[in-house]
């Protein structure tokens, strides 16, 4: 197993960082690993906003639903999706397709995943924020977003003060399909949420007593971010 | 530099390929790569279809517009936003919001991006195939897909036969923004644009003329997938 399987073998997220900063040159390979993926049709559609400043830091931590870390990491990154680019080369551009919010979404996690991927091969740690998507209006404003951009994640960045243990995912038997889809088995589900179930019953922190299927249910079985289509489309995206 | 910043930094998409296989224990080890990335709200909504049936594979080659390495690699994968499992687990799950569009393109993104470097690391190349959202609607009937399950990419995967050059990026001051939004330097667009000119003409195949703003004027000055938001709806995503 060669040294990039494992990091990503290996990954946790990390909400408890160091006071430690990121040397300067590891965070610009951090930015230039990201940069390095795949664009869908070589459009680019990626801008990562850099923030610094504690009091901007302390109010997306806020948005975020009170994540301290977004405030106390020592880096934290906004990825968006970014057509603004584009119009400013190409005035004619034709934009608000669907299609152009799955790019946007799509590449923009590639490169997210790059990032964190290189941080995490130097010793760092880091947390994808989906919390940004709050309230991505006030966001907009506070990041001076221009319509055709749209903040998809946050990422913070740091030394980690632990390594919380590797959360147990999905068997591949459940993921991974052959040639069709296939039907969830009840019984692989059943195994899997009893080795969840015990996951969370053992860690060294915020022990609880609850299955992967019941966290289904408690997410899902309520409204997801029900302003985010007026939003995208003010934005200007998926407006067709 | 460590061995995944150098796999990472040393992307390209790779399109022509050897006859060789891919060992099983190789694919087992990417497969469960793509499996460990993060996982919004750890839902875990992304399916993987392995596709080895020559006649499927033709089929899809053509739908993505006449891609033939899609037939010849030795692997190919279609990587699906799935929202049917937990509808599985959980009948009253409330779907079809826009944000969790979102969450499956992102999230299917960091699975894949998993995916293509656990193949880079270990010699292998692939190129992601954002042609399968050509015809979305065929290749649902072709995979069987249930409503609330979206294909979004594909990936073939396979032992390069050639290493083509890499294509050079966004300068890092255009991709990162300090603090706030800020607009595009149009001396480093100019720069950036002569950069991608030369590297067109001086590749060792496929040569042409032309710059990387005129690549994004003549994709973008016309419509994008416009089938995509009635095809996402009809499968359940992005309704509200």
């Amino acid at each position: 197993m060669n040294q990039t399987i494992e990091t990503i073998l290996q990954h946790r997220s990390i909400r408890q960082f160091t006071t430690e900063p990121i040397e300067p040159q590891k965070l610009q390979l951090i930015l230039s690993c990201a940069n390095a993926a795949s664009s869908s049709s070589f459009i680019q559609c990626t801008s990562i906003i850099r923030i610094t400043n504690p009091e901007t830091r302390a109010q997306i931590a806020q948005l975020a639903g009170g994540q301290a870390y977004v405030a106390s990491a020592a880096e934290f990154l906004v990825f968006c999706a970014d057509f603004f680019r584009h119009k400013q080369i190409s005035p004619n551009a034709q934009l608000g397709f669907t299609e152009q919010t799955l790019i946007g979404a799509i590449d923009t996690g590639l490169m997210g995943q790059n990032a964190l991927l290189a941080a995490e091969s130097m010793g760092l740690g880091g947390v994808y924020i989906g919390g940004i998507r709050n309230n991505p209006s006030k966001l907009t404003e506070l990041l001076s977003l221009p319509n055709h951009v749209v903040p998809l994640f946050g990422m913070c960045l740091g030394y980690p003060a632990r390594q919380p243990e590797i959360k147990p995912r999905l068997p591949l038997s459940i993921v991974v399909h052959q040639e069709q889809y296939q039907q969830l088995d009840s019984e692989e589900l059943k195994a899997y949420d009893q080795h969840v179930r015990a996951y969370y019953a053992a860690r060294s922190s915020n022990n609880k007593q609850v299955s992967w299927s019941e966290q289904v249910s408690a997410t899902l079985d309520k409204e997801a971010r029900p302003f985010m289509q007026a939003y995208l489309k003010r934005q200007g995206f998926s407006t067709r």
